[in-house]
């Protein structure tokens, strides 16, 4: 008998692997901050003594979502501006909004009420952009979270930088400072094609390479944006950024509505992965980004809420049933990206965007034992015949029960053990009033 | 001082009225089954001694949903087939599990389970289409809620009827032996166009003629029944029934995601009614409903979830989020059917679509004390500049606290009073569970 840490035995067990595996009767021992077995339950119950054993008899359990792309911070914007077309949208309500508004106090609270929403509804890490990332990492640690942070770069000035370079540099010293940590990771976010010259987008480009440091990038979100760029550049943003060696492997594309049967080709061959984000799209009506043709030509596809102000919640379990239906009804084809493949998308999918493949994503031995229990004994979700089909197209965030990262336990049948969650509610009430005020 | 039953004082209560109010510190008087008076919470308080006082802080109050589309019973068959075709999902595997499952037992414990959801998610209303609608009535009463049985035919024979006028027949029974209830009313169901023939749909339109009855029908659902009926008829479905005189102010239109101009045209002079169900169509890729364009025709929208085989929950709160948001993405437009707007539609417009617009769908004096309370202080709701907003795009069905139906309190603090939830479990179970087996 080997001591470890914790065994957990949920009802089902979907560890999302190549076999779209559903195991019942099974459970996963967990040591430390990973994940050292899973097999049957019985056999693992004779084989190892935890120190804890949770019991899950009506769940299912599947590996941490990953929500990857996120504004965490905005969430303290959400329904503040809504029902308007994308541009007006930003120029006219949240930059202002932002410039406003946004410091280091707001980054706090607004990511600590991100943190708070996403561990009650199973997103285990999730892929930011915004200012004050050194904020944004401090939340994440303090909470136990995964995170990756955006080292953001715009053209013009704000509160968080003065010009490009002064972005980079920020940027890198702040993850720098994380290089030790097994929970934090920064990827470099230029902001937009449209927000981000060629200089710095060139040498964000070289940086990249030199440091294998993934690329955050909103990109082919609007048919605006096309346009604007064919007027401005002489070309379509993809193409741009292929000239200032942007487009390969390390690139996280996000949002991609407006596509070309060209551009799927090379984005297929580059190895870019592409962030879906379904709501904000439909919400923003920005345009359909194609997932069933970007799976035809095996593009790693990820799921982003994108910020509560354009969705309206980091729920990536709403977004999971969203992202599966619109792929049904923009392809015209009901067989379009299943529940499994949404799941997928919305864990190793992810992962592999982040450069995590290795590290999260799924339930295998030797990963981080970041994992997700959905309660299906919900009224809502009876009767049961596949657990997948009713974790996507039936079930609601607030059947997530537990959720543990990196071994450690941050929501236990529904509560935050690491978060002080009247705390940042209180916080959030007076920043939110003060922002009603005006 | 005037004795009453009840004073609710919720933190917002949004009567959906023409000036799509949204009012802070007010309450609702309600007596009996009535809704008495709306006013300012402190004159309410003096004005009247209420036997009850149910305070609301964090809650917004809501007219109760009105589900506009629905095959209760087949809530059993929740995530039985999955993402299939519509008519490879009809032919071979829901039509085949009805024909050897369905029976009065079957629609019993399926319309109970789904009488708890819909009542769990803020549902006071729902328009149903199934076989035994006796027992779907039966159900109903049993559990205080408001319905609209269908009086459903087919040329086929099933477990219901042999044909056409035992269908109708057998319906009208039903109709006649609710004739007294508060809660339940009827309307003819012919299936759709391709499943009744001409026959059976015209003494459906003299019958709905001389008493007054809606009639409702699946309709333009996909390209397929359009080619279909152009082969069959010579004509789109539509034309069709417009000759056979059903095309007019009674007629509840299911779907309609194939209109032509001169068709929204026609709908729009003859005051037929539109439910639109967008979860549904997504899932089975029928196509898409374009809401956009018949609001402006100023067509009546109500919205309905359809089945939870085809959806898969009888969630209304997460259909006007999807309503909302897809409107937004099909029309180009994100000022399309904004929150209000998609509130609107799930009241008012499941209202009027079953002629019941003088008795519920808004909360306005006189009115039936059909009522539904959110509770927004989930941290996802988190802050709230517009109730309705957060209602719309963040609100999980889960916050779903309190139910009134005709005054009657059927939801307490999310807990049903009426239905006994372990119990209509284990008969899904029991049912579930053979229907895996085969």
């Amino acid at each position: 008998m080997t001591e470890i840490d914790l065994l957990i035995i949920p009802r089902w067990l979907v560890p999302v692997d190549s076999n779209e595996s559903i195991l019942e009767k099974h459970a996963v021992a967990v040591h430390r901050d990973s994940i050292l077995e899973i097999g049957p339950a019985d056999r693992l119950k004779t084989k190892y003594t935890p120190t804890q054993t949770v019991s899950l008899p009506d769940h299912v359990l599947i590996p941490g979502l990953v929500n990857a792309h996120t504004h965490a911070a905005m969430t303290l914007f959400r329904g503040y501006a809504d029902d308007l077309p994308l541009m007006e949208w930003l120029n006219d309500h949240i930059w202002p909004a932002e410039s406003r508004w946004v410091n280091e106090k707001f980054v706090k609270t607004g990511t600590d009420l991100a943190c708070a929403e996403m561990l009650k509804s199973g997103t285990t890490c999730f892929n930011d952009m915004y200012f004050f990332p050194d904020v944004v990492a401090k939340c994440a640690q303090n909470a136990g979270m995964r995170a990756c942070i955006g080292m953001i770069v715009v053209d013009f000035a704000t509160v968080w930088a003065q010009n490009a370079d002064e972005y980079i540099n920020k940027g890198l010293d702040v993850r720098d400072s994380m290089r030790h940590s097994n929970l934090v990771t920064a990827a470099f976010a230029p902001h937009a094609p449209y927000t981000v010259s060629d200089q710095p987008l060139q040498k964000i480009a070289t940086l990249s390479d030199e440091l294998d440091c993934p690329v955050h990038i909103h990109l082919h979100e609007t048919a605006h944006e096309i346009e604007e760029s064919m007027a401005r550049f002489g070309m379509r943003p993809i193409e741009r950024l292929d000239q200032l060696g942007l487009v390969g492997p390390r690139l996280m594309a996000v949002h991609m509505t407006q596509l070309l049967p060209g551009e799927i080709k090379t984005l297929s061959e580059r190895g870019v992965h592409i962030v879906h984000c379904p709501r904000s799209n439909l919400k923003l009506a920005s345009g359909f980004c194609e997932v069933s043709k970007i799976n035809e030509s095996e593009i790693n596809i990820a799921i982003g809420t994108d910020s509560a102000s354009s969705n309206n919640n980091l729920d990536m379990i709403s977004e999971m049933m969203t992202a599966s239906l619109l792929a049904k009804g923009v392809s015209s084809s009901p067989t379009a990206m299943n529940a499994y493949a949404a799941l997928k998308a919305a864990t190793m999918g992810g992962a592999k965007a982040l450069g995590l493949e290795e590290k999260i994503g799924s339930i295998e031995t030797g990963k981080q034992a970041d994992l997700c229990a959905v309660d299906l004994s919900d009224i809502a979700s009876q009767p049961v015949y596949n657990p997948v089909s009713q974790l996507v197209y039936s079930a609601s965030s607030r059947q997530v029960s537990d959720v543990w990262i990196a071994g450690q336990r941050l929501l236990e049948s529904g509560a935050l053990t690491t978060i002080d969650e009247e705390q940042v509610k209180a916080d959030t009430l007076e920043i939110g009033n003060k922002i009603k005020k005006g």
